[in-house]
């Protein structure tokens, strides 16, 4: 028996088939169509789970199950609410696809999330029943891990750490509409904002940011404080929610490396409470596989 | 078959004997005996325990099982690190406390995690498997309930709401030794900070304040605001972690009642990630009886 875990993103759906130990058999990809405000995606993902499980010599019967994780909120009951990269509204995407695979059983989760369950279970956070994943990217993401299983929210928002109010003086809104989020100091945008205010003239990237730190480079070092006293701030407000075991730092500005996370470890332990100093910050490993590793667990949960 | 739900407090030990559906049947409590740094205390509860029982014609072998909550930090092997106002160490409290009781299963947790299960079982939270709830008093404590069971943390630490960081311009240090606790602003000192900044000389209480704001006092209505306002943004910031379906708000302070909740809101919304500005804010329904509640809860799963 086999299961699938499908990632699906604005550019392609990511799919893996697993064996039962939650261990990749192989990978394959399909771009997302976001033609007709993305009505044909769950079919060509059912057409690619079907040409992959014949590939393999296997029947449709051999498929125990699929996970699928969606760029957006997901409600208690499995409604996925509003994917805005791929056009969706409203959408039934577990039962949908179910339907599409001949009732085989379809578990659905936030991607962060599921790339949270990924790394947890097969990941950096292995052996870690509660642990947090970040990721610094485009926006900065989460999924929080608790009891071995993913925490969804009443509103599907757990995990929006990018979110986090930490900032009482920024004056320039998010594009959730508020003022403070750590997103703004941390996200890409975060990065290149900080970059212009203190003069790092002709940094055009995060990587570029950081390889300017990197060289002793002072003014960008100062820079590279700030941003990790807002993401080790961050971080200390969770553990006095939680207390996780684990921070799991991924995405693309995480392949800053060390420099990164030693800096967001001396910050964290400032601000944490005096019995959660010793939280591990830990890089993550899974990379851009997290997400399929994630919801072939869902399928064998 | 009964239970027993056993809140251990610097002053008495509080025990409820409850039935198999959670139900109270008797109340009693014992004086906490905090000489030769509390070694008498799970001695005095185990008599009390006994006495109880005989007293309701009910044999030893009828008690299916106790819980615990201590005012200290319990470690997830049920360890207890340091309960200051007992005097104790590192204890293993609910191996003791069986051992005394010829072996009947006995489970603990953290003292507010307790109560914060009991309001989640039987009180204010009834029907929510994810809520939070808040304890303003002494100091901000608080319990976090997620799938419907206590998060105890890595370190003994969730829930420590109070020592969420909530302002980077505070310059009075916290008991914890960091700065900008929402504690500080929350917490009954903090009522007494703000009376102070205020103003509002012959405020001698939380109650004296709240009982000033409610007489459309201008002054203490802002000093109310500041109140509101810190609070709002630390619950905005756990509803960014776990997104949970209810706060709870219990404690001396919450006495002050809906015009309390009412300012909250308003603040929390403020705040709050898009999707989660309708998060039900309740006054906690228990009181004191929390905490044996949530014990019971505890010795029943």
């Amino acid at each position: 028996m086999v299961v699938y875990g499908i990632d699906v993103g604005g550019t392609t759906v990511k799919l893996g088939c697993f064996d039962e130990n939650g261990e990749l058999l192989r990978k394959d990809s399909v771009a997302t169509d976001l033609s007709d405000r993305g009505a044909r995606i769950l079919a060509d993902t059912a057409e690619k789970i079907r040409s992959m499980t014949e590939e393999a010599g296997l029947l449709p019967r051999d498929i125990r199950g699929v996970g699928i994780g969606v760029p957006g909120a997901v409600l208690p009951d499995g409604t996925v609410n509003c994917c805005p990269n791929l056009g969706w509204g409203v959408v039934q995407a577990a039962r949908e696809l179910s339907d599409m695979l001949d009732g085989i059983p379809v578990r659905i989760a936030n991607d962060a999330n599921a790339a949270a369950l990924g790394e947890a279970r097969k990941g950096a956070g292995k052996g870690f029943s509660d642990m947090v994943m970040v990721t610094l990217g485009t926006g900065v993401g989460g999924g929080v891990i608790v009891h071995d299983r993913i925490v969804q929210g009443a509103f599907g928002a757990a995990g929006e750490i990018g979110h986090i109010h930490v900032s009482d003086t920024d004056t320039e809104q998010c594009s959730c509409g508020n003022y403070g989020c750590l997103e703004m100091t941390c996200a890409i945008r975060g990065v290149m904002r900080l970059a212009r205010k203190y003069h790092l003239d002709g940094v055009q990237s995060p990587k570029e940011f950081f390889d300017l730190v990197k060289t002793g480079n002072k003014k960008a070092q100062e820079a590279a404080g700030e941003y990790a006293r807002a993401l080790g701030k961050g971080l200390s407000m969770i553990s006095c929610v939680i207390d996780p075991e684990a921070y799991v730092i991924g995405g693309g500005i995480a392949a800053a490396g060390c420099i990164l996370t030693d800096m967001v470890k001396e910050y964290y332990r400032q601000y944490a409470f005096h019995t959660s100093k010793e939280t591990k910050i830990l890089p993550a490993r899974l990379g851009n596989d997290a997400g399929i590793y994630g919801c072939a667990c869902l399928a064998l949960e």
